[in-house]
């Protein structure tokens, strides 16, 4: 089954103890399509200006990324700039420049409206719901949002929240959008807004699935050597839809095996810039390290007799 | 096998979201033989005061510990005073009397110097390393440490690390400690200072395991009630070193039952005020727990097939 994802394409200037890098490819529909390319087809929605190199299209269409839905338009890419301090944690943001974004009206060609697996990328809620109204019965609609339209634009992200299955927020944005320090409360405020699944994604420290009264973990991949950390949350998001279109089933153990393929995924992006590593990774890496996070997690159940009587 | 556990004995004055509580039993070596004495006969060496309400003692001696070891000394018991915001992360100290502990010399009775399994508890490095001049070859010697030893008494800290097998820290001590900011690194350095095995506490995370190239994980059990994190560090070290000395072994899957075993004994600590919820927990709650550790993480191999060819 194939993924649909509209999100950002951008040109990144990002700054890391590893490096400095200049326009380069970057974007959460990019991060996302290219990650999820791996497991399931995927069609892009999204806005790049004039100034849009060729390469960074040859190099997703020669992953089979279809982008007949990637618009055009007279003006300047989207661009980003970041700065990220020794932890690598939060990227402090130096420059943003809309460009041809500011104006981003999601399109749907024909040819994307009944993809069964939809992406709504971390854009404007008022955009996400207007993407939804040009879908045809999708098996399952996800979304991801940022402090930035908790603060703003919470009634839209409420209207939308109704018609989303899943959510990925991270820990803080979980918290702020419940209203609620606990994550478990937080989630289940969530949950009662609108989305069934809530995937709260937690950086270095993995992933935590809430499916009803269920939960699951996926640990972070231990890297000595993060180089940087931007897309790792839509590398993460694209892993798990890209599992789940490939499944095309949504029960428990397919979503066991999503949230770790997410994070399968997100630890090739941060070992190197921009989609470097992401786009370099072979079959055989991605199985081998899908089997390290069973390596990192695996343990036997207790004997009987593991227990001491008290005396 | 038996553990011997060198700490503190306190009481504790403790204000959470959930309430207030004074004078309420606390310390590194009652948290630590609480959760211990659950899996193997447990040993404690430390001091207390004339005004030790003898119930406490009782509670102790009622689940099996062996309180020979325990001097009582002219004057007060140590106390803490502390205060947890609404996220429940991080402790303020509001109040430190250290009282009889500021003279504690740990002389260990005869009964427990061939202890096989040994943890100290978070006391200065100098006792630290007195203990283990009465220690008879013990099979592991395990220590706690944090920032004001870090922070004030690095070289003697770095005397003891030598002797020690096995540290635990939470990540922030991790980073400090190594002077590195990645936890891989940060584990590495540690391991070139003494420590084979480095265990790093991640608080609602979980924990993390490193043994030479080898990493483990443990989740933290989601909670939505967390009435009081107090203790959580050595409940979780107690849970992890009787385990342990229970199985007797220190082979890859002890080790990683023993992490597991950690994270369950800590979820119930939290669940209650001083050891309220540790003290009442059954046997088949600690098995039950245990394989709830097993739902949040397992999950199924990849079959074959499952990543797409590029197109």
């Amino acid at each position: 089954m194939c993924v649909l994802v509209v999100g950002s394409v951008a040109l990144d200037s990002v700054e890391t103890p590893f490096g400095v890098r200049d326009e380069i490819l970057g974007g959460s529909a990019t991060y996302f399509s290219m990650s999820a390319s791996y497991l399931a087809p995927v069609k892009v929605v999204a806005v790049v200006g004039e100034d849009f190199p060729e390469a960074h299209v040859r190099l997703l269409e020669g992953r089979g990324i279809d982008l007949s839905g990637l618009a055009r338009r007279p003006g300047r890419t989207f661009r980003w700039k970041g700065r990220y301090s020794t932890s690598l944690n939060d990227a402090q943001t130096l420059d943003t420049q809309l460009n041809v974004f500011e104006h981003f009206e999601p399109e749907l060609p024909e040819r994307c409206r009944n993809s069964p697996y939809v992406f709504l990328g971390n854009i404007d809620p008022v955009l996400q719901s207007r993407v939804l109204d040009q879908i045809e019965r999708p098996k399952l609609v996800a979304a991801d949002t940022m402090n930035f339209w908790i603060n703003g634009k919470l009634d839209a992200l409420k209207k939308t929240l109704e018609r989303v299955d899943l959510l990925f927020v991270n820990d803080a944005e979980a918290r702020q959008l419940a209203g609620e320090q606990n994550i478990v409360r937080a989630a289940r405020a969530i949950t009662s807004m609108g989305p069934r699944i809530v995937v709260i994604k937690r950086g270095e420290y993995g992933a935590i699935l809430f499916d009803g009264k269920k939960a699951f973990t996926a640990p972070g991949y231990p890297i000595a050597d993060v180089f940087d950390p931007t897309g790792a949350g839509d590398t993460f998001a694209g892993g798990f839809m890209g599992y789940l279109a490939h499944a095309d089933d949504l029960g428990e153990k397919s979503l066991r095996r999503a949230l770790v393929m997410g994070s399968v995924m997100a630890s090739f992006t941060i070992e190197g810039f921009s989609l470097d590593r992401l786009t370099a990774v072979s079959e055989p890496e991605i199985f081998e390290r899908f089997g390290h996070f069973k390596d990192l997690t695996a343990f036997d159940d207790l004997g009987p007799g593991a227990l001491r009587a008290a005396s």
